[in-house]
């Protein structure tokens, strides 16, 4: 499979979707795929008249310090994979192309950008939301394929979409786990065999917050206490946040009285890696 | 004529324009129309299939201390002489459906915002280019059509549209001036008879930029100087700025070689007043 790369053939081809009054679905990623990536773009080519599946590794949403250069590139891969699922456009643009000298708008995201990942990566969902809008732009997607992995993303995107009336629906999959429960990462192969078995408290520390939840605990702050000791005893090597939070605001449950979400964001090593899981 | 104020009316016109493959055309208004604004609806009329007009008086493009209290509200005139010229869809929504309850996503305007009305005016072209953005997606207009009086405005948008891959293009259309050369603005009907003739002197002054310009003046501090004491001998009460620029950049023109624009903002009585010429 041959990927576009650039914009002017990009939109001959969603232009002619338009006229043609067919639904265009959009997968964004930034490659590295795994079955996570590819149960959205299943799911977009079942429901959509057409899929473009865009892979973008965006530097504005990693901050100096953060693992940008060391992301995986598998390109080769990538279009292996999506050709195997049934993708027929892929669009793979330069740098160059997403950021033009002279680019110098932005956007500010909205409120629940701020907290949990807004706090330790202060301007990670500026680089996603930017970035995010000029593909919607791009591709004239009707609907949009995300996974509840990034739990924060696709809020701040829903947010985004509502604030700014954007004219693409925000669709959010399952995450897609490992049979042990590790939830699928392009950054689990920064993982060693040792790091790997560790990773695995991630998930089970949530599916305990369940456990604690459906068996009538209601107290925030003895729930993510004992979330912070199980990662610690499992062998985290720091935490970002552990919390139990309301699922649209992401504002943090003290008492937890209906749908609530788990969040956490850890280090195994040099690797952080972030899990949820809604309850109720 | 009886305009729309909700949001599933305007999409079901706009459903109906895309599934029909109309194009679209869009004149964003504040409102107290005059021949400049009807100007840009009778080029939307001509050019597009279907013309949407939309009255909204946006508070986030004014600061406090601004007029935005007494800014003119001429609903039923201005409903009046768009049907005059043959508009058929006036779209007037009430701040609450523009800025609901939790809106907290905004723009970033692009660097060409930073200088000139971005000095004295800090957060008016973050407002602008956030509520354009959302009239152009609720629109969702081909092309929108806005006056070239408001220069700097229009430099903003065309790098937000540029920037964000925003399928709105946007058409400049001329200064509509009186007959004596005072460029039509709502804010004049501020100004009582004695203010209403030191005004001529914004667009003589423009006039003299070219005409210094025309016979080989190329020095750019020298004709700002002169532009600036032209506005004072004329009687302002005060200059916000007077300069020569680079049409795209509006970086100040030190050395005049080739098409620049003239742009000043001066205050006769509490009037702000802004007029602006290319030349060459």
């Amino acid at each position: 499979m041959n990927p576009l790369n650039r914009l002017e053939t990009l939109h001959e081809l969603t232009d002619g979707f338009r006229k043609a009054n067919k639904t265009i679905g959009l997968v964004p990623t930034m490659g590295a795929l795994h079955e996570g990536h590819l149960s959205l773009v299943r799911q977009s080519l079942e429901e959509m008249d057409e899929t473009i599946v865009t892979i973008f590794v965006n530097p504005s949403q990693f901050a100096p310090g953060e693992d940008l250069d060391q992301y995986p590139r598998t390109l080769e891969q990538d279009l292996e994979q999506l050709a195997h699922v049934g993708a027929k456009h892929v669009f793979v643009p330069d740098s160059s192309l997403i950021y033009p000298p002279g680019f110098s708008t932005s956007i500010v995201p909205p409120k629940v950008a701020a907290v949990l990942e807004g706090e330790f990566r202060p301007t990670h969902f500026s680089g996603v939301a930017t970035v995010v809008l000029k593909l919607f732009n791009m591709s004239r997607a009707d609907v949009a394929f995300f996974g509840q992995k990034d739990y924060q993303q696709v809020c701040v995107i829903q947010a985004m979409v509502e604030d700014l009336n954007v004219n693409t629906q925000v669709r959010v999959c399952p995450i897609i786990r490992e049979s042990d429960g590790l939830a699928l990462s392009s950054r689990n192969r920064y993982l060693d065999a040792e790091q790997r078995k560790t990773a695995l408290v991630l998930h089970k520390t949530l599916q305990h917050v369940r456990d604690l939840i459906t068996s009538g605990q209601n107290d925030g702050f003895e729930i993510v206490t004992e979330m912070r000791q199980m990662l610690i005893d499992g062998g985290v090597d720091s935490i970002d946040y552990a919390v139990v939070a309301d699922p649209a605001t992401l504002e943090t449950a003290d008492f937890i009285d209906g749908k609530v979400v788990a969040l956490l964001a850890a280090y195994v090593g040099k690797t952080r890696l972030i899990d949820n899981l809604i309850i109720g």
